[in-house]
Protein backbone atom coordinates (compact mmCIF):
# COMPACT_ATOMS: atom_id res chain seq x y z
CA UNK A 1 0.00 0.00 0.00
CA UNK A 2 1.41 3.38 -0.81
CA UNK A 3 0.47 6.27 1.72
CA UNK A 4 0.69 9.12 1.63
CA UNK A 5 0.44 11.91 5.01
CA UNK A 6 -0.69 15.10 3.15
CA UNK A 7 0.99 17.30 6.02
CA UNK A 8 4.62 18.58 7.13
CA UNK A 9 3.93 17.70 10.77
CA UNK A 10 6.76 15.87 12.00
CA UNK A 11 4.74 14.29 14.93
CA UNK A 12 1.97 13.29 12.89
CA UNK A 13 4.75 11.28 10.66
CA UNK A 14 6.38 9.89 13.74
CA UNK A 15 2.87 8.21 14.94
CA UNK A 16 2.85 6.34 11.82
CA UNK A 17 6.24 5.75 11.70
CA UNK A 18 5.66 4.30 14.87
CA UNK A 19 3.18 1.88 13.80
CA UNK A 20 5.77 0.30 11.26
CA UNK A 21 4.71 2.37 8.28
CA UNK A 22 6.73 4.35 5.65
CA UNK A 23 4.17 7.09 4.54
CA UNK A 24 5.31 9.35 1.93
CA UNK A 25 4.65 13.38 2.95
CA UNK A 26 3.50 14.79 0.46
CA UNK A 27 2.13 18.65 2.64
CA UNK A 28 -0.98 20.13 0.94
CA UNK A 29 -0.27 23.65 -0.19
CA UNK A 30 -3.50 24.59 2.06
CA UNK A 31 -6.03 26.75 1.35
CA UNK A 32 -6.84 27.46 5.15
CA UNK A 33 -9.71 30.34 5.04
CA UNK A 34 -12.84 29.14 6.72
CA UNK A 35 -16.33 30.00 6.06
CA UNK A 36 -17.90 32.21 8.56
CA UNK A 37 -19.67 30.85 11.06
CA UNK A 38 -18.61 27.20 11.50
CA UNK A 39 -18.29 26.04 14.48
CA UNK A 40 -14.29 24.00 15.70
CA UNK A 41 -15.67 20.87 14.74
CA UNK A 42 -16.77 21.79 11.45
CA UNK A 43 -13.26 23.73 10.88
CA UNK A 44 -11.26 20.66 11.53
CA UNK A 45 -13.38 18.45 9.03
CA UNK A 46 -13.33 20.77 6.02
CA UNK A 47 -9.40 21.97 6.54
CA UNK A 48 -8.38 18.00 7.11
CA UNK A 49 -10.83 17.12 3.79
CA UNK A 50 -9.58 19.90 1.67
CA UNK A 51 -6.18 18.67 2.49
CA UNK A 52 -6.30 15.61 1.54
CA UNK A 53 -8.49 16.34 -1.57
CA UNK A 54 -6.18 18.20 -2.88
CA UNK A 55 -3.58 16.12 -2.40
CA UNK A 56 -5.26 12.60 -3.68
CA UNK A 57 -6.47 15.01 -6.65
CA UNK A 58 -2.83 14.06 -7.84
CA UNK A 59 -1.66 10.82 -6.03
CA UNK A 60 -2.08 7.77 -7.92
CA UNK A 61 -5.62 5.84 -7.65
CA UNK A 62 -4.52 2.86 -5.38
CA UNK A 63 -2.62 5.50 -2.78
CA UNK A 64 -4.34 6.34 0.41
CA UNK A 65 -4.51 9.62 1.61
CA UNK A 66 -4.34 10.96 5.08
CA UNK A 67 -4.63 14.49 6.05
CA UNK A 68 -5.37 15.72 9.29
CA UNK A 69 -5.67 19.71 11.22
CA UNK A 70 -6.19 19.81 15.16
CA UNK A 71 -7.31 22.88 17.08
CA UNK A 72 -7.10 23.76 20.33
CA UNK A 73 -10.61 25.40 21.73
CA UNK A 74 -11.30 26.65 25.46
CA UNK A 75 -14.54 28.43 25.94
CA UNK A 76 -15.72 27.65 21.95
CA UNK A 77 -12.87 29.85 20.28
CA UNK A 78 -10.26 28.12 18.32
CA UNK A 79 -6.80 28.95 20.01
CA UNK A 80 -4.58 28.93 16.75
CA UNK A 81 -0.49 29.09 16.76
CA UNK A 82 0.82 32.44 18.75
CA UNK A 83 1.64 35.54 16.90
CA UNK A 84 3.61 36.91 19.53
CA UNK A 85 5.42 36.06 22.86
CA UNK A 86 2.73 37.72 24.37
CA UNK A 87 0.11 36.52 22.85
CA UNK A 88 1.51 32.77 23.78
CA UNK A 89 1.33 34.18 27.58
CA UNK A 90 -1.76 35.16 27.28
CA UNK A 91 -2.88 31.79 26.14
CA UNK A 92 -1.35 29.85 28.63
CA UNK A 93 -3.11 32.10 31.27
CA UNK A 94 -6.15 31.39 30.10
CA UNK A 95 -5.18 27.45 29.79
CA UNK A 96 -4.39 27.39 33.36
CA UNK A 97 -5.93 25.36 35.71
CA UNK A 98 -8.47 24.51 33.20
CA UNK A 99 -9.57 22.35 30.96
CA UNK A 100 -9.86 22.41 27.52
CA UNK A 101 -10.81 20.39 24.36
CA UNK A 102 -8.47 19.23 21.61
CA UNK A 103 -10.14 18.87 17.98
CA UNK A 104 -8.67 17.04 15.02
CA UNK A 105 -10.31 16.55 11.83
CA UNK A 106 -9.13 13.20 10.25
CA UNK A 107 -9.96 12.38 6.69
CA UNK A 108 -8.76 9.41 4.53
CA UNK A 109 -9.07 9.27 1.37
CA UNK A 110 -8.60 5.91 -0.92
CA UNK A 111 -9.64 2.65 -2.11
CA UNK A 112 -12.84 4.61 -3.42
CA UNK A 113 -13.86 5.62 -0.05
CA UNK A 114 -13.23 9.07 1.60
CA UNK A 115 -13.76 9.50 5.06
CA UNK A 116 -13.95 12.61 7.00
CA UNK A 117 -13.99 12.74 11.08
CA UNK A 118 -13.74 14.90 13.81
CA UNK A 119 -11.90 13.18 16.89
CA UNK A 120 -12.63 15.22 20.58
CA UNK A 121 -9.98 14.87 23.37
CA UNK A 122 -9.98 16.63 26.45
CA UNK A 123 -6.83 17.99 28.07
CA UNK A 124 -6.65 19.47 31.92
CA UNK A 125 -4.02 21.86 32.77
CA UNK A 126 -2.70 22.15 36.22
CA UNK A 127 -2.40 26.16 37.75
CA UNK A 128 0.93 27.76 36.36
CA UNK A 129 2.84 30.63 37.48
CA UNK A 130 3.56 33.48 35.76
CA UNK A 131 7.56 32.42 36.04
CA UNK A 132 6.45 29.18 34.49
CA UNK A 133 5.11 30.83 31.67
CA UNK A 134 7.75 32.98 31.16
CA UNK A 135 10.56 30.45 31.09
CA UNK A 136 8.32 27.95 29.23
CA UNK A 137 8.12 30.57 26.68
CA UNK A 138 11.44 30.97 26.43
CA UNK A 139 12.35 27.80 25.50
CA UNK A 140 10.77 28.66 22.33
CA UNK A 141 8.50 25.37 22.37
CA UNK A 142 5.22 27.39 22.41
CA UNK A 143 5.15 29.55 19.20
CA UNK A 144 4.42 27.39 16.28
CA UNK A 145 2.03 25.34 18.78
CA UNK A 146 -1.55 25.97 18.34
CA UNK A 147 -2.53 26.72 22.24
CA UNK A 148 0.55 27.53 22.61
CA UNK A 149 2.12 24.47 24.26
CA UNK A 150 3.44 20.99 22.85
CA UNK A 151 1.83 17.56 25.47
CA UNK A 152 5.06 16.03 23.43
CA UNK A 153 7.43 18.24 24.82
CA UNK A 154 8.34 20.02 27.89
CA UNK A 155 4.78 21.55 28.05
CA UNK A 156 3.60 17.82 28.49
CA UNK A 157 4.67 18.47 32.41
CA UNK A 158 1.81 20.84 32.75
CA UNK A 159 -1.04 18.43 31.32
CA UNK A 160 -2.10 16.58 34.73
CA UNK A 161 -4.48 14.40 32.35
CA UNK A 162 -6.34 13.93 29.47
CA UNK A 163 -9.27 12.17 28.76
CA UNK A 164 -9.43 10.75 24.88
CA UNK A 165 -6.66 9.28 22.51
CA UNK A 166 -2.94 11.01 23.46
CA UNK A 167 -2.51 10.90 19.89
CA UNK A 168 -5.47 12.92 19.09
CA UNK A 169 -3.83 15.22 21.57
CA UNK A 170 -0.06 15.05 18.99
CA UNK A 171 -2.25 15.52 16.22
CA UNK A 172 -3.30 11.99 15.09
CA UNK A 173 -5.96 10.13 16.74
CA UNK A 174 -4.40 6.64 15.65
CA UNK A 175 -7.32 4.26 16.73
CA UNK A 176 -9.73 5.84 14.86
CA UNK A 177 -7.50 6.30 11.83
CA UNK A 178 -6.84 2.50 12.86
CA UNK A 179 -10.48 1.77 12.22
CA UNK A 180 -10.69 4.16 9.45
CA UNK A 181 -8.09 1.98 7.33
CA UNK A 182 -9.66 -1.40 8.71
CA UNK A 183 -12.75 -0.26 6.24
CA UNK A 184 -10.85 0.14 3.82
CA UNK A 185 -8.92 -3.32 4.10
CA UNK A 186 -5.91 -1.90 5.57
CA UNK A 187 -4.81 -3.44 8.95
CA UNK A 188 -2.28 -1.47 10.92
CA UNK A 189 -1.76 -4.99 12.68
CA UNK B 1 21.21 19.38 40.20
CA UNK B 2 22.40 15.81 40.06
CA UNK B 3 19.32 13.60 39.02
CA UNK B 4 19.68 9.94 39.57
CA UNK B 5 17.03 7.67 37.95
CA UNK B 6 16.70 4.46 39.29
CA UNK B 7 15.01 2.49 36.56
CA UNK B 8 17.02 0.50 33.63
CA UNK B 9 13.70 1.67 31.62
CA UNK B 10 14.15 3.34 28.31
CA UNK B 11 10.91 5.09 28.24
CA UNK B 12 11.73 6.69 31.32
CA UNK B 13 14.57 8.02 30.68
CA UNK B 14 12.90 9.63 27.89
CA UNK B 15 10.41 11.44 29.68
CA UNK B 16 13.23 13.05 31.70
CA UNK B 17 15.11 13.73 28.58
CA UNK B 18 12.46 15.32 26.86
CA UNK B 19 12.43 17.91 29.93
CA UNK B 20 15.43 18.70 28.97
CA UNK B 21 17.26 16.69 31.61
CA UNK B 22 20.16 14.29 31.94
CA UNK B 23 19.49 11.51 34.46
CA UNK B 24 22.16 9.38 35.53
CA UNK B 25 21.17 6.10 34.97
CA UNK B 26 21.66 4.06 38.42
CA UNK B 27 18.72 1.06 37.60
CA UNK B 28 18.44 -0.75 41.61
CA UNK B 29 19.01 -4.32 41.78
CA UNK B 30 15.84 -4.72 43.27
CA UNK B 31 13.90 -7.04 45.73
CA UNK B 32 10.90 -7.71 43.80
CA UNK B 33 8.84 -9.68 46.14
CA UNK B 34 5.98 -8.42 47.94
CA UNK B 35 4.44 -8.84 51.08
CA UNK B 36 0.94 -11.11 51.14
CA UNK B 37 -2.34 -8.97 50.68
CA UNK B 38 -1.28 -5.65 49.71
CA UNK B 39 -3.55 -3.80 47.33
CA UNK B 40 -1.90 -3.18 43.98
CA UNK B 41 -1.65 0.74 44.75
CA UNK B 42 0.96 -0.66 47.93
CA UNK B 43 2.94 -3.04 45.84
CA UNK B 44 3.99 0.00 43.61
CA UNK B 45 4.45 2.55 46.00
CA UNK B 46 6.48 -0.57 48.02
CA UNK B 47 8.69 -1.46 45.01
CA UNK B 48 9.40 2.09 43.89
CA UNK B 49 10.51 3.29 47.63
CA UNK B 50 12.25 0.10 47.89
CA UNK B 51 14.59 1.02 44.23
CA UNK B 52 14.98 4.54 44.95
CA UNK B 53 15.88 4.30 48.97
CA UNK B 54 18.56 1.20 47.24
CA UNK B 55 20.06 3.77 45.23
CA UNK B 56 20.01 6.69 47.30
CA UNK B 57 21.70 4.56 49.63
CA UNK B 58 24.98 5.40 47.68
CA UNK B 59 24.17 8.36 46.21
CA UNK B 60 25.73 11.84 47.04
CA UNK B 61 23.77 13.65 49.57
CA UNK B 62 23.16 16.20 47.09
CA UNK B 63 21.69 14.13 44.73
CA UNK B 64 17.80 13.37 43.87
CA UNK B 65 17.16 10.28 43.15
CA UNK B 66 13.82 9.44 41.28
CA UNK B 67 12.07 5.49 40.94
CA UNK B 68 9.09 4.40 39.57
CA UNK B 69 7.35 1.02 38.93
CA UNK B 70 4.11 0.49 37.15
CA UNK B 71 1.41 -2.04 36.96
CA UNK B 72 -1.46 -3.30 34.72
CA UNK B 73 -4.58 -3.60 36.79
CA UNK B 74 -7.80 -5.75 35.47
CA UNK B 75 -10.43 -6.49 37.67
CA UNK B 76 -7.92 -5.96 41.30
CA UNK B 77 -5.88 -8.61 39.20
CA UNK B 78 -2.09 -7.18 38.84
CA UNK B 79 -1.25 -8.10 34.82
CA UNK B 80 3.02 -8.51 34.81
CA UNK B 81 5.14 -9.21 31.77
CA UNK B 82 4.12 -11.73 29.93
CA UNK B 83 5.57 -15.27 30.13
CA UNK B 84 4.92 -16.91 27.04
CA UNK B 85 3.39 -16.05 23.70
CA UNK B 86 0.08 -17.63 24.90
CA UNK B 87 0.21 -16.17 28.33
CA UNK B 88 0.35 -12.37 26.14
CA UNK B 89 -2.74 -13.54 24.27
CA UNK B 90 -4.34 -14.14 27.41
CA UNK B 91 -3.73 -10.89 28.66
CA UNK B 92 -4.86 -9.37 25.39
CA UNK B 93 -7.91 -11.24 25.24
CA UNK B 94 -9.03 -9.79 28.45
CA UNK B 95 -7.90 -6.10 27.80
CA UNK B 96 -10.01 -6.56 24.62
CA UNK B 97 -12.98 -4.17 24.52
CA UNK B 98 -12.63 -3.10 28.22
CA UNK B 99 -11.22 -0.67 30.61
CA UNK B 100 -8.27 -1.43 32.52
CA UNK B 101 -6.07 0.59 35.41
CA UNK B 102 -2.68 1.46 35.23
CA UNK B 103 -1.03 2.54 38.19
CA UNK B 104 2.95 3.98 38.92
CA UNK B 105 4.42 4.24 42.23
CA UNK B 106 6.54 7.03 42.22
CA UNK B 107 9.56 8.06 45.13
CA UNK B 108 11.98 10.63 45.00
CA UNK B 109 14.31 10.97 47.26
CA UNK B 110 16.53 14.24 48.01
CA UNK B 111 17.17 17.70 49.79
CA UNK B 112 16.29 16.03 52.88
CA UNK B 113 12.70 14.60 51.47
CA UNK B 114 11.34 11.48 50.41
CA UNK B 115 8.16 11.21 49.28
CA UNK B 116 5.97 8.02 47.97
CA UNK B 117 3.21 8.47 45.72
CA UNK B 118 0.82 6.26 43.55
CA UNK B 119 -0.97 7.65 40.46
CA UNK B 120 -3.26 6.57 38.55
CA UNK B 121 -4.72 6.11 34.77
CA UNK B 122 -7.64 4.59 33.02
CA UNK B 123 -7.19 2.89 29.60
CA UNK B 124 -9.58 1.63 27.46
CA UNK B 125 -9.34 -0.78 24.73
CA UNK B 126 -11.12 -1.53 21.80
CA UNK B 127 -12.14 -5.19 20.88
CA UNK B 128 -9.44 -6.63 19.17
CA UNK B 129 -9.39 -9.27 16.86
CA UNK B 130 -7.88 -13.06 17.31
CA UNK B 131 -6.20 -11.63 14.53
CA UNK B 132 -4.77 -8.64 15.47
CA UNK B 133 -3.36 -10.26 18.76
CA UNK B 134 -1.60 -13.04 16.81
CA UNK B 135 0.12 -10.60 14.81
CA UNK B 136 0.57 -8.01 17.21
CA UNK B 137 2.40 -10.64 19.55
CA UNK B 138 4.35 -11.95 16.11
CA UNK B 139 6.21 -8.10 16.66
CA UNK B 140 7.69 -9.32 19.72
CA UNK B 141 6.47 -5.49 21.46
CA UNK B 142 3.98 -7.46 23.94
CA UNK B 143 6.97 -9.60 25.53
CA UNK B 144 8.56 -7.42 27.61
CA UNK B 145 5.86 -5.36 28.67
CA UNK B 146 3.44 -5.57 31.78
CA UNK B 147 -0.37 -6.12 30.85
CA UNK B 148 1.40 -7.67 26.97
CA UNK B 149 1.24 -4.05 25.62
CA UNK B 150 3.34 -0.72 24.97
CA UNK B 151 0.98 2.42 24.24
CA UNK B 152 4.03 4.46 23.37
CA UNK B 153 4.23 1.51 20.43
CA UNK B 154 1.99 -0.50 18.31
CA UNK B 155 -0.22 -1.02 20.98
CA UNK B 156 -0.99 2.68 20.63
CA UNK B 157 -3.69 1.63 18.25
CA UNK B 158 -5.34 -0.84 20.67
CA UNK B 159 -6.07 2.63 22.87
CA UNK B 160 -9.62 4.25 22.03
CA UNK B 161 -8.79 6.60 25.22
CA UNK B 162 -7.08 7.05 28.25
CA UNK B 163 -8.40 9.26 31.29
CA UNK B 164 -5.22 10.76 33.24
CA UNK B 165 -1.60 11.23 32.56
CA UNK B 166 -0.44 9.85 29.65
CA UNK B 167 2.94 9.72 30.80
CA UNK B 168 1.86 7.64 33.76
CA UNK B 169 0.61 5.25 31.36
CA UNK B 170 4.38 5.27 29.73
CA UNK B 171 5.83 4.37 33.38
CA UNK B 172 6.73 8.02 34.88
CA UNK B 173 3.89 10.22 35.87
CA UNK B 174 5.20 13.83 34.72
CA UNK B 175 2.72 16.08 35.63
CA UNK B 176 3.24 14.58 39.63
CA UNK B 177 6.65 14.15 39.27
CA UNK B 178 7.29 18.16 38.38
CA UNK B 179 5.09 19.29 41.58
CA UNK B 180 6.94 16.86 43.64
CA UNK B 181 10.18 18.39 42.84
CA UNK B 182 8.59 21.95 43.10
CA UNK B 183 7.93 20.94 46.48
CA UNK B 184 12.26 19.69 46.85
CA UNK B 185 12.81 23.75 45.29
CA UNK B 186 13.58 21.93 41.78
CA UNK B 187 11.31 23.65 38.89
CA UNK B 188 11.27 21.33 36.03
CA UNK B 189 10.54 24.40 33.88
Amino acid sequence: MQLILASASPRRRQILEMMGLSPEVRPAAGDESIPEGVAPDGVVRILSGRKAGEVASSAPSDAVVIAADTVVVLDGRILGKPKSEGEAADMLRALSGREHRVLTGLTVIGRGAEVCVCEEALVRFRELTDGEIARYIATGEPMDKAGAYGIQGRGGVFVSGITGDFYNVMGLPLCRLGLILRGMGVELI
